[in-house]
Order: structure tokens, then C-alpha cells, then sequence
């Protein structure tokens, strides 16, 4: 095969993929052509119009087909409670708990100054107008719990300081299943530090 | 998201590739959706294209953009001499060799009654012809050396009994850096048996 063709080009696209090598890359490129043509068609359809058919809720940040995602639509969900989160897959992991009956702000992003992601790319000022519109009582971080995570909840929490709202972080601790022998030093300080009263 | 939105069948697209579950479609699709939307639609019409822009060459199987495969086009590879591999990705495993100088022969399958896929479905009538017009000597059999692979070798083999070519078949043995102790009984029997003189 030519320098040039479409199956290298295929791979080299594919390979840009996270966690997708040259060998993976080759073997998706190959099973697709040996495949179904129908299948790959509508793949590539699917891809190739993603960007176009979803779009960003105007509200909240998640995504959806309409202006409103069909969280901010449901008149079901309570609107005094706002969860944060950085992106849409950690929206989906709450909403998969299905006890969380408030609404969300997605940052689509955290604080990364290294990488040029400062204050003025999260969209702070939105969610303080939203604190404002829709009585907003509560304001649960749930940004990860590593350094750019933390880092972000307490810019978010600074951010804040000055609204009359509660703003909690979702807590830090041991997770379930896990032993205090292999937990790491900073979870295991903080699970103590934050105990809870049991009696 | 709604049940039957583009995100989520995007997700249901992507893990029905080979090795791709559930949660690493989602990756994907969310790595596709928060990326470069030009290079999502370069992805998608790579995809959506291949199977009109590839097509088979039209003497040994192997894809190419011409009727002709470019290894088939190239005048200075050895005609008399053909290779006949089970699939594309064995061929360009042998071409990244560099070492054979043949031509080859795509059977694009093998031998498997279960599934279906009997002696016609293989394109042994054309590599006869083959033999026939491109003064072949050797017909190299490297389909691989599985079940499937060896019953196609003997079969190929067998349909080429009354050939004037040569027949032969790639070694079977331990593989480079094997420990005899970790090789199972099969390889070992076999190299033991195929052992070459060395002296």
C-alpha cells in the first residue's frame, strides 16, 4: 500500500483516540473494512456529526439536543440545590446514583494555570447569576479530589463567599472496600480529620 | 440526556468495535465530543469513506486504491512466487519483514464449517489461475497456526496436489526468546519434529 492511502490515514485518525496505540488503531481500521459497510457509514456519521447535534445546555453546561438539557427542562428537579462538577461523564456517575434530585453547573474544565486554564475560563460568573435567578440554597462541589480538583473547589468556594448560599464539598475519605493498610497517607489523614459522629 | 440521543448512540456505535466496552466508548465519544470538532469530522468521513475509497485488488485480495494493489503494480517483485496469507494485516506483517520479494494471495478468511465459511468461499480457483498465468514455482501457504489456519494449509495444499508448483508451508516452532519450559506440548512436539540439520 501507497504512503498515502486511506487505511493509513484511517489508523493515523484512529490513533489519536486516548489509549488507542498504532497496533489498536490497526486492528479497529481493519475489522471496520472487513466488516459491515453499513456499520462503518453510520460510525462515521455519528462522528462526524457529533459536534453539530449536540450542544451545550445554555443553563446548566450539560449536553443535549436543545438550547435546555432535559435535566434543567424536568420541573421535577429541586432547583434550590446546584451540584458542580468539572465534566459531563462525572454528571452522568451522579445521575447513575439517581439520589441526587437537584440540578447541575458543569465547569468543563478546572483550574490548570500551567496548561493556561485560569479563573476567566470557568464559568464562575454564570452560576453566581444563577445563585441570584433561580433561589439557589445550596452549592455542592463535586469537583475531583485530586490537586487541580481541590484547587478549582476552593477558588469556587472564594468564588462564593460573599453569596448567602451554603456551599458544601463532597467529602474525602477511605472508599468503600478499602483497607487502612493500603490507603495512602493524605486520604487516610483526611477520613480522620473529617470523621463523623456516629453516637 | 434523553434515551435516543446522539451521545449515547455515538457510545453504542463505538462498543461494538473489537475490545471497546461500555465505558471506554463513553471515553471516547466524550474525548470525540469536548475535542476538535474538525477532527471529529475528519474521523467520521474516514470511517464513513473507507469502504468506497478501499477496494480489493483484483488478482491477489490485498486493499488498495487501484484495481491493481501496489505490490501487484511493482515490476520489480517476484512473480513466481506467491504467498497466500488469511487476511491484510498478516500480509503487512510480512511486508514490515522487507525480506520476501513474492507477491501474495488474500484468501480473506479461513476455513471454518461452524461458522459457515466451506472450501468455496476461499479464492483458490483464482489462485490457481494464478499458477497458471504467472508461471508460478512456489505458492507459499502462511495462514496462521491456529486450527483453522492449519486445516486451510492442508486444504490449500490438497487442492494444489496436481500443480506442477512448489508447496510450501512457514515453520512451525518455538518462537524467539521462548523458554522450552514455559512452550507448550504442541509447539514443542513440532519443533522437535521440524528440527533442521545444523551441521
Amino acid at each position: 500500500m501507497s504512503q498515502n492511502d486511506p487505511i493509513a490515514s484511517l489508523i493515523s485518525l484512529l490513533s489519536r483516540l486516548p489509549g488507542i496505540g498504532k497496533r489498536t488503531a490497526a486492528r479497529l481500521a481493519f475489522h471496520v473494512l472487513e466488516g459491515d459497510a453499513q456499520y462503518a457509514e453510520a460510525l462515521g456519521r455519528a462522528l462526524g456529526t457529533i459536534h453539530d447535534e449536540v450542544t451545550q445546555c445554555e443553563r446548566c453546561g450539560n449536553y443535549g439536543a436543545e438550547s435546555r438539557c432535559t435535566i434543567c427542562q424536568d420541573p421535577r428537579r429541586d432547583g434550590s440545590v446546584i451540584c458542580v462538577v468539572a465534566k459531563v461523564p462525572d454528571l452522568i456517575a451522579l445521575e447513575a446514583l439517581g439520589t441526587f434530585r437537584g440540578r447541575y453547573h458543569v465547569l468543563h474544565g478546572l483550574l490548570a494555570p500551567l496548561d493556561g486554564v485560569g479563573p476567566d475560563q470557568l464559568p464562575l460568573d454564570a452560576l453566581e447569576r444563577r445563585i441570584a435567578e433561580e433561589k439557589v440554597k445550596e452549592i455542592i462541589i463535586a469537583t475531583p479530589l485530586n490537586v487541580e480538583g481541590e484547587a478549582t473547589a476552593l477558588f469556587v468556594a472564594e468564588t462564593l463567599s460573599s453569596s448567602p448560599v451554603r456551599v458544601s464539598r463532597i467529602a474525602a475519605g477511605v472508599p468503600h472496600g478499602g483497607e487502612l493498610e493500603f490507603t495512602d497517607q493524605v486520604t487516610l489523614g483526611r477520613a480522620l480529620e473529617d470523621r463523623r459522629a456516629v453516637r
